[in-house]
C-alpha cells in the first residue's frame, strides 16, 4: 500500500525472529524473502514470506552461517536490504561489510561499529570516553604474567572474558590467585576455538548484581533515543530465561542515569539501528558490560511497554527515514514479561528435546502475545537453538502482567517435545521473584540450594 | 493468589466468550466453571475451566437456553457467581432474577434494569428523561390503525421494531404507506413467535447513518464511566462484520456529546456492570437506538484502545468492588479493529460451513490478538452461531492497525471450513473503508451494486 519503490528485505535468519521480521516488513509495505536450510524447508517463515531460497544443508555453518550462500539468495531474489535477526551472522562485521559491498543495505549499524562493540576491550574504552561507568577491569592481557599483574588491580573474584565473545559466551569465573594461570590458558584456547581470536581481558566479578539493559535506536538523521530498560537477571549459565520491562523497583533517578548513559554511548559511536546497552546494577551503582549491535530476543517486552514496533523502526532507519518517535513520545505504559519456552527438559539438566509439535495450542487474550517460528505440526530440529516460542504478557502493572502470565503459561499446550513451561510457572510463583529485583545468581542458587 | 475468599463463577455460555470469561476470572484470582452441551463436550472452554458440567443435548434450547439446567450446574459446582456472556440468556430478565433467587450473584445489571432496557419503547422514554436524543418515533402501537396514525407523524421510510427485540432482530423497513398494514401484521406475528411478545413501535428510518456505540461500566458505589466509542457501521443484514475503535474521523466535540449522553443514560437507571449504548450518527446529529445490558462481542477493541480488561471490571463490580479506574484514567491510545471470522461462505450468500478445524494457524505478533473458542482439531457444529474467531488488531493509529490487520488476516490459515477471512481482506483494501466513516448501508450496497 506504499507508493514508495518496492523494498525487499532478505531475512537472513530462521525461527521466530524470521517470522517477526517478515511481519514487520509487511506492515511497513516491504516485501520479505526467507532463507532456509534443508531441515527448515517447510517452515513457517518460508510460508509467510513473499519468496524463499534454500541456502544449504541443515548444519548452520553450511547454511545460516554461510555468507556466500546468504548473499547469493539476496541477489538472486532481487532484495534491496538484508536483516540479520539475532545470532548467526548478526554481529559479524564481515557480514555487514559483504552485504554493503554487494550493493545491498544492511539493516543494522555499520561494520565498523559492530566491530568496535564486538571487541569488548575497545567497547569499554568507548564507554569510558562517553562518561559511562564500566566494571573495574583490565585491557587485553597477552599472557599469564600480564593476567597476574592485572588481577592484582582488579581483585578477586574476577571474570576472564574473551574480547571477541558476547551473549554470555566465553566467560570464566576465577575466585583465587591459584586458579588464574590454568583459567587463562583454558580461556585462551576456548576463545581461539570459538571466536577465532584468543584475546582476553579481566573484569571484577560483581556477584550480587542485576542485569539491566537499555534498548536504544539511532537513525541516519542524528537522532538517538532509548526505549527504557529491561531486567534480564533471571539467568541460567548466563543465558536469559525470562525478562521484564520495566526493571521492578528501579528508582526513577537511577533509571534516568542508566538510560542517559546508554544514549550517550550510542551517540558516541554514531549508532544507527537498534541496539542494546547492557549494565550490571548493584545498589545504586551501575556498570556497562557490553553493547549488542542487533535486535535482541527480548525486544517484545519493550514494544509492549512503549507501544512501538522496534523491527519496523529498524527498517525505517535502514531506508534512511527518521525514527517515527522522538524521545518525548516514548513513555512507559504498564509492565511486560517474556518467557522463553524452550524444548528442553529442566529435570534432565535442560537437555534438548527435539521432535514434532504434535499439539501446539498457543495462549491468547488481553495482553498476551506469542512469537514463534512454528505452528502445530512443526519440527523442533536438533541443529539449532531450542526456542519453541516466546510467551509475552503485558498488564497495567506487574501484578496484572504476572496474573496474565500464569493464565497464558497454563493455557499453552505443547505435545511432542518437553518444554520449560512448567519451570516458568514455578518461577512466577516464587516469592523472591514476585517481590522483584532478584540478581543474576538467583536462579542457579534456587536450583541447587535447599528448597 | 488472592487472599479473599474463593469466588467461583459459572460461565453460562460457550465459544470464545466462555474462554474469555475464564481467562478474566483466573487473572482476577477467581475459579471458573464451564457448561457444555453434548456437542461441546470436548471444547476448549471445558479444558480451560477449573470444572465443567454437562447441561443437556446439543440444541441450545435444551442446554444453553435451559435456565433450570444452568442453575443446577451452578449449584452443583459450588459457584458464587454466574456470568451470562452475550446471546443465549444474557438479556433475559428472568435469568438474572432466577440467579439471584438461587442465592448467587449475577454478573450484570439487575433484572429490572435488563427488563427496562429490553423493552425498547420504555428505553426510549428513559433516554428522553436523561436528555439523550432518540430517533423520532412512536410509542407502542397496538394495531394497524394505531400504526397508520403514528406513521403520519414519524414519516417514511420508517422501521417497525419489536419492542422485545434486540441485536438487529425483529426489524422491518417500510418505505410507503401502502406497505404499512401488511408489514405490521407480519412483524406482529414474527415478534410473537420470536420473543413471545408482539408489541411493536415505529421509528424513522435513518438510512445514511453510522452505527456508533459507547461502552459504559457502572459499579455498586455510584460510579459510571465510559470507555469511548466503537464504530460498527460495517453490517450485513444488521449483523456486524467488523468494528473499530475509535470511530474514524469523529469530531472531538461530537465524541464528548455522545459519550456524555451514554453516561447520563446509564446513570439514570443506576446501571451496574458493563453495557453498551447504541446510537445512529448522521452528520453532527446522534440518536439513541438501544442499550445492550451485557458484554458485547466487540469489547476487545475497546480494551485495546483503553488498556483495560472489561470482563475483569464486570467481575469486580459483581464482587462489590469499585471500578479499577476513574473517568480521568481512561484515555484513548491508538486504534483497534475487530474482524469476525465466521464459518460461512460469502460466495454462497454466507451459508454456514460447519466442520472440523483441520488446520487452525492463528496470526500473532505486535498488536494482534485472537479470541477464539477453538484450537486446531476443534469442531464448528451446526447448532450455534458460526463465529470461529475474532481477529483483533491494535496500532498507534488506524493506518498501522490496518497494516497489521492485513498481515494478520493473511497469516490466518483455517482448513476444514470455509471462512469470511478473504471477505475481510477485500474490505480493508476498499478505498471507501480506508477513508473511514462508511454508513450502515455501505456493505450491502457494495455487495449488490456494480463493482
Amino acid at each position: 500500500m506504499s507508493a514508495a519503490p518496492t523494498r525487499r528485505v532478505l531475512v537472513a535468519n530462521r525461527g521466530e525472529i524470521a517470522v517477526r521480521v517478515i511481519r514487520a516488513a509487511h506492515t511497513c509495505g516491504w516485501e520479505a524473502v526467507a532463507v532456509h536450510s534443508d531441515a527448515d524447508a517447510d517452515s513457517r517463515w518460508v510460508v509467510l514470506a513473499d519468496d524463499a531460497r534454500r541456502i544449504g544443508p541443515s548444519p548452520a555453518r553450511r547454511s545460516y552461517l554461510d555468507i556466500d550462500a546468504v548473499l547469493e539468495a539476496a541477489r538472486d531474489s532481487g532484495c534491496t536490504h538484508v536483516h540479520p535477526g539475532y545470532g548467526f551472522l548478526a554481529e559479524r562485521p564481515e557480514f555487514a561489510r559483504r552485504v554493503t559491498e554487494a550493493g545491498l543495505t544492511y539493516v543494522g549499524p555499520s561494520a565498523e561499529v559492530i566491530e568496535s562493540m564486538g571487541d569488548k576491550a575497545a567497547a569499554r574504552r568507548t564507554a569510558e570516553q562517553a562518561g559511562v561507568p564500566v566494571v573495574p577491569g583490565s585491557g587485553v592481557v597477552a599472557d599469564a604474567a600480564a593476567a597476574r599483574a592485572a588481577a592484582a588491580d582488579v581483585g578477586f573474584p574476577l571474570l576472564i572474558k574473551a574480547a571477541a565473545g558476547g551473549g554470555g559466551r566465553g566467560i570464566r569465573v576465577v575466585r583465587t590467585d591459584d586458579e588464574l594461570d590454568d583459567a587463562v590458558a583454558t580461556a585462551q584456547a576456548e576463545a581461539s576455538a570459538s571466536f577465532g581470536d584468543g584475546s582476553l581481558y579481566l573484569e571484577r566479578c560483581i556477584e550480587n548484581a542485576r542485569h539491566i539493559e537499555v534498548q536504544v535506536v539511532g537513525d541516519t538523521h542524528g537522532n538517538v533515543v532509548h526505549f527504557f530498560e529491561r531486567d534480564c537477571s533471571v539467568q541460567r549459565r548466563r543465558q536469559k530465561l525470562l525478562e521484564e520491562a520495566p526493571a521492578p523497583g528501579l528508582a526513577a533517578t537511577l533509571r534516568d542515569e542508566i538510560t542517559s548513559a546508554a544514549v550517550r554511548l550510542a551517540a558516541e559511536v554514531g549508532y544507527q539501528g537498534a541496539g542494546t546497552v547492557e549494565f550490571l546494577v548493584e545498589g545504586q551503582a551501575f556498570y556497562f558490560i557490553e553493547m549488542n549491535t542487533r535486535i535482541q530476543v527480548e525486544h517484545p517486552i519493550t514494544e509492549m511497554v512503549t507501544n512501538t514496533d522496534l523491527v519496523a523502526e529498524q527498517l525505517r532507519v535502514a531506508a534512511g527515514e527518521p525514527l517515527s518517535v522522538t524521545q518525548d513520545d516514548i513513555t512507559l505504559s504498564g509492565a511486560a514479561v517474556e518467557f522463553r519456552i524452550n524444548a528442553e527438559d529442566p529435570e534432565q539438566d535442560f537437555f534438548p528435546s527435539p521432535g514434532e509439535l504434535v499439539r501446539f495450542d498457543s495462549p491468547n487474550g488481553p495482553g498476551v502475545r506469542v512469537d514463534s517460528g512454528f505452528v502445530a505440526g512443526g519440527q523442533i530440529v536438533p541443529y539449532y537453538d531450542s526456542l519453541v516460542a516466546k510467551v509475552v504478557v503485558h498488564g497495567r502493572d506487574r501484578d496484572e502482567a504476572l496474573a496474565r502470565a500464569e493464565q497464558a503459561l497454563t493455557e499453552f499446550t505443547v505435545e511432542g517435545v518437553v518444554t520449560t513451561r512448567d519451570l516458568h510457572l514455578s518461577l512466577i510463583a516464587d516469592e523472591a521473584f514476585r517481590a522483584g529485583g532478584v540478581t543474576t545468581t538467583w536462579f542457579e542458587e534456587r536450583s541447587t540450594g535447599p528448597r
